[in-house]
C-alpha cells in the first residue's frame, strides 16, 4: 500500500527545488514547471513566490498563472498578493475564489485595494457573495470577520443515531469540524459534544448526555485578540460565535485561532521595536523606509530631547571632559533595564497575567529589581570611573547616578505600558520610545547634576 | 433545557471574584471557596494562585489543596508549580497526576527538581511511569517529549464501520482525537482520515478512499520548533509522531503546537530584550533580578567599549562641547534603526521567510532602506545641528555620520542575527547587544572622527 504515503522527499521546498524552479522558468519550461510545483503544498509554493525576485516571480506567474488556485492565493502574503491577483486570468481568478471557504475570501478581501475587491467579489457565486458581504459588515479584527458560517448542528434532544445519520445524508459539510453544536428552537447553541465522543457512543446515546463540560460562546463584534486569547487559555479547538441575541451565526476554528495568535505576537514584536505592522520581508525598499521612518522620527525627538538636557551643563563638560565620556553609559544601562522590565510588562498584559490583583506588587517588584541592579552595577561603575579617571568622587557620582536610573527604569518599564493599556492604547505601540526617553533624561540629568554639584 | 447552557457569569474570573477569594481566604470559609472556585476552569484557578500575593497563595493551598486537581497542576506557571507541588497531601498529589495524559506529566517533570519529579513519578501507576519514563527518554524540546502516546489507528483496508465499531468498542480513548490513523502491518502511518469524513461517510466507504490529501508525520527527535511551524504552515490539527523506523509511536495534537508556538513567540521576545528565558510575572524579586543581571553586564562592557571610542576624542569635545550634545544623536538613530533592522530578521528567520533563496536581495534591502532614512535624518539633522550651534560644518559632519550609520544599522540588523542562526546560535539571543554596540561604536567614531578631521 505503498502508495498511499507520500514520499516525503516529493514534498520539500529546499534551495535544490528553489533553483530548479528558477531553471524552468528561464527555459520556459511549462510541464517541468507543474512537475515541480504540483507536489508542494499551497503554503510552500505561496513562500516561494515570496522569497524570489520580483522578476522572476512576474516570468512564473506567465507560465504557470493558470495554476494558482485558492489556496496559495490565501497563503500568499498580503505584500505580493495583489500582484499576483493582478496577474491572474479573470477566469483562473473565479475559479480559484471560488474553492475556498468564505472565511478565507474575507481574510483575502480584507487588504485588497477596492477595484481588486471588486474583481473577486464578481467572481463569487451569488450566495457566496452575500455571505462575504455579510461578514465584511462585522468591524475589522472582529470574531464576525474570522469565523466560517458553515455550522454543524443538531437540535438538543437527538441521539448519536439520528447526528450520524443526519450528516450521512448532508451534501454541504465544512471541510474541517470537530464538533456538533446542539442548539435549542431559537438557534441558541447550548452545548456541542466531540466528533470522538459520538463516534465512539452508541446509536442510542443522547447527545446532551455525550457534551463537553466546558462550553464557551465568542460574540461576533469581539475583538479577534480576545479570540486567540480564549483559544489559547482554555484549549479550545472550535468556539460557536453567537451574534447579540445569543443565536448561532458561525464558527471559529483553531487554526485560524492560531493565525491570530501569531500575528498578535508578530505586531507586539514589530511594535516594540517602532517598526510598523504590515511589515513584512518581502515588502519592497521604499514601502519598507515609508513605514519605519516615522518611527524614527519619534526617537529624533526624543533623542534631541535628551541632548537639550546635556546642553545644560556644556559648562561643566568642557571643565571635566570626562562626564561626556561616561554618560552614555548611565543612559545606556537605563535603556536597558527599562526594556526588559518593559517587555516582560507588554508580554504580561497581553497573556493577561498582569491585571488589577497583582498590579501593585508587581509595580513593588520592578522598583527593586532596580534597586538592586542599580546597587550592584553602581559597585561596578563607581570602580570602573575611579580607577579609569582617577578621580573617587567621580566613581561615587557615577554610581549614584546608575542606582537612581535603574530603579527609574525599571518603574517606567511598567508604568508606561500599563498606563497605555488604560488609555485605550496597545502598550506595544510606543511604550519603548517613552521608557527609553525617560531613562536617557533621567540619566543624563542625574549623572551631570550630580557631577556639577559634587564634583565642580 | 437551560441546564445544559452554563450561565458565564459563574465563569469568569474578575476583580470581584478575587477579592470574594480572598475574603474567603481570610475567614478560612472553605464552603464559601469551594463555591467560588468550583465554576472556575482549571485555567483560570492557575492564574489567580499565579496573580495573588505569596502569603495570600498559601493561605489558600492550605484551606483548598484537597481540591486541585491535574489540569490545575498543568495550568500553573513554572514560578509557583514547586510550590503548589509541596503544599499537596500525598493523597492529593496522586490523584491529581493519575488524571492526566502523559504528555501533561512528562510538560510538569521536566521543569520540576528531581526529589519533586520522584514523588511525581511515584504517585503514578506503573504502566503510566513507564510510558512518562520512556517520553523522558526523549531529548529535552523535543517531539517525543509533546506528543501523547495513546492513538487511534486502523488497519488501512478497513471500512467506516469496521472503524466506527472499533470505536465503540474501546474502553481507552484519548480525550481528545480529530483523526484515525491507518497503519500497514508494520505500524508505520500511512495517512489519515479526519472524523468528520467518516461520521459523514457511508459504513461501507473503504477508510483509504477518504484520507486526506496532505499528510505528514514527525519524527520522535525533531525539535518542538520544528513541530509548531509545520503545524503552522500547513494548518495542521494533528500529526502523527513516528520513530527512527517509521513506525508509530504517538501524535501531536494542535493544541499542543499552540503552546510551543506562543513560548516560542515568549522566548524570542524576551531573548531580544535581554530577559531570560523562564521569565514570569510571578518570578521573585531576587530570581528576577539574577536572571536580568548578566544581560546588563553584557550591556556595560559594550557601553563601556562605546565610551572607550568617546574617550579617543576627549580633547576634541573639550574644544568644541557641541560635539558632546549631539553625539547621543547619532547613536540613538543608529541603535533604533538597527533594531528595527534586527526584528523583522529575527522574526523572518523564526517563519523560515528568509532563506537562502532572498537572502542577498533581503540583505540588499536592509542597506537601501537604511540609505533612504539615513539621507532624509541627515537633511534634518544636518539643519538642526547648523541652527543650533550656528555652525554650517558641523551641521554637515553630524549629516554624514547619520547616512553613515543609518547604513551599517541597517546591514548590522540583518547581518548579525544570520551570522547567529549560520553559527547554529539562536539569533534573538545576543543579537540585539551586538547590532547596538555596532551602532555605537561607529556612530561616535564616525560623528567625532569626522568632527576631528573637518572642524579642528
Amino acid at each position: 500500500m505503498a502508495e498511499l504515503l507520500t514520499d516525503p522527499d516529493d514534498e520539500v521546498l529546499d534551495q535544490d527545488r528553489i533553483d530548479a524552479v528558477l531553471q524552468a522558468v528561464e527555459a520556459e519550461d511549462r510541464a517541468g514547471l507543474d512537475a515541480l510545483l504540483e507536489p508542494l503544498h499551497a503554503a510552500d509554493i505561496a513562500d516561494l513566490l515570496e522569497q524570489i525576485g520580483g522578476a522572476d516571480r512576474r516570468a512564473l506567474l506567465r507560465l504557470w498563472s493558470h495554476e494558482i488556485d485558492g489556496d496559495i492565493l490565501s497563503e500568499i502574503s498580503d505584500a505580493i498578493r495583489e500582484e499576483v491577483i493582478e496577474s491572474l486570468p479573470p477566469g483562473v481568478l473565479a475559479e480559484a475564489v471560488r474553492d475556498l471557504e468564505t472565511d478565507d475570501v474575507v481574510d483575502i478581501l480584507e487588504d485588497l485595494d477596492a477595484p481588486q475587491q471588486g474583481l473577486i467579489l464578481d467572481a463569487l457565486t451569488d450566495a457566496d457573495r452575500v455571505a462575504v458581504e455579510q461578514a465584511m459588515a462585522y468591524p475589522e479584527y472582529s470574531a464576525g470577520r474570522l469565523m466560517q458560517r458553515e455550522t454543524v448542528v443538531a437540535p438538543e434532544h437527538w441521539t448519536v443515531g439520528e447526528t450520524i445519520d443526519f450528516l450521512r445524508k448532508s451534501e454541504h459539510l465544512p471541510d474541517q469540524f470537530y464538533h456538533v453544536i446542539l442548539v435549542d428552537p431559537r438557534m441558541q447553541p447550548v452545548g456541542y459534544a466531540t466528533l470522538g465522543r459520538i463516534l465512539s457512543s452508541g446509536r442510542e446515546m443522547p447527545l446532551r448526555d455525550i457534551i463537553e463540560d466546558s462550553f464557551r460562546t465568542i460574540e461576533a463584534t469581539d475583538p479577534e485578540a480576545d479570540v486567540a486569547y480564549i483559544f489559547n487559555q482554555y484549549h479550545l479547538i472550535s468556539c460557536p460565535v453567537v451574534d447579540a441575541g445569543g443565536r448561532l451565526v458561525g464558527v471559529i476554528t483553531i487554526d485560524d485561532a492560531m493565525n491570530v495568535l501569531d500575528e498578535e505576537h508578530q505586531e507586539d514584536m514589530l511594535r516594540l521595536a517602532g517598526v510598523g505592522d504590515e511589515s513584512s520581508i518581502a515588502d519592497r525598499v521604499l514601502e519598507t523606509a515609508r513605514q519605519r521612518l516615522p518611527w524614527l522620527f519619534v526617537n529624533l525627538m526624543t533623542a534631541i530631547l535628551a541632548s537639550m538636557v546635556i546642553a545644560q551643563f556644556e559648562a561643566e563638560i568642557a571643565q571635566l571632559v570626562a562626564l561626556a565620556v561616561l554618560m552614555p553609559i548611565v543612559a545606556s544601562m537605563g535603556g536597558n533595564a527599562g526594556t526588559q522590565s518593559l517587555t516582560v510588562a507588554v508580554r504580561a498584559l497581553a497573556t493577561r497575567d498582569l491585571t488589577a490583583a497583582n498590579m501593585g506588587r508587581v509595580i513593588w517588584r520592578e522598583g527593586a529589581v532596580g534597586l538592586i541592579n542599580g546597587l550592584f552595577f553602581a559597585v561596578v561603575m563607581g570602580i570602573v570611573g575611579w580607577v579609569w579617571f582617577g578621580d573617587q568622587a567621580l566613581g561615587l557620582v557615577i554610581a549614584a547616578a546608575m542606582v537612581v536610573n535603574l530603579v527609574v527604569a525599571g518603574l517606567a518599564g511598567i508604568l508606561v505600558p500599563v498606563m497605555m493599556e488604560r488609555a485605550g492604547v496597545d502598550p506595544a505601540l510606543a511604550s519603548g520610545t517613552f521608557v527609553t526617553t525617560v531613562t536617557d533624561v533621567v540619566g543624563f540629568f542625574v549623572f551631570l547634576g550630580l557631577a556639577a554639584v559634587v564634583l565642580l
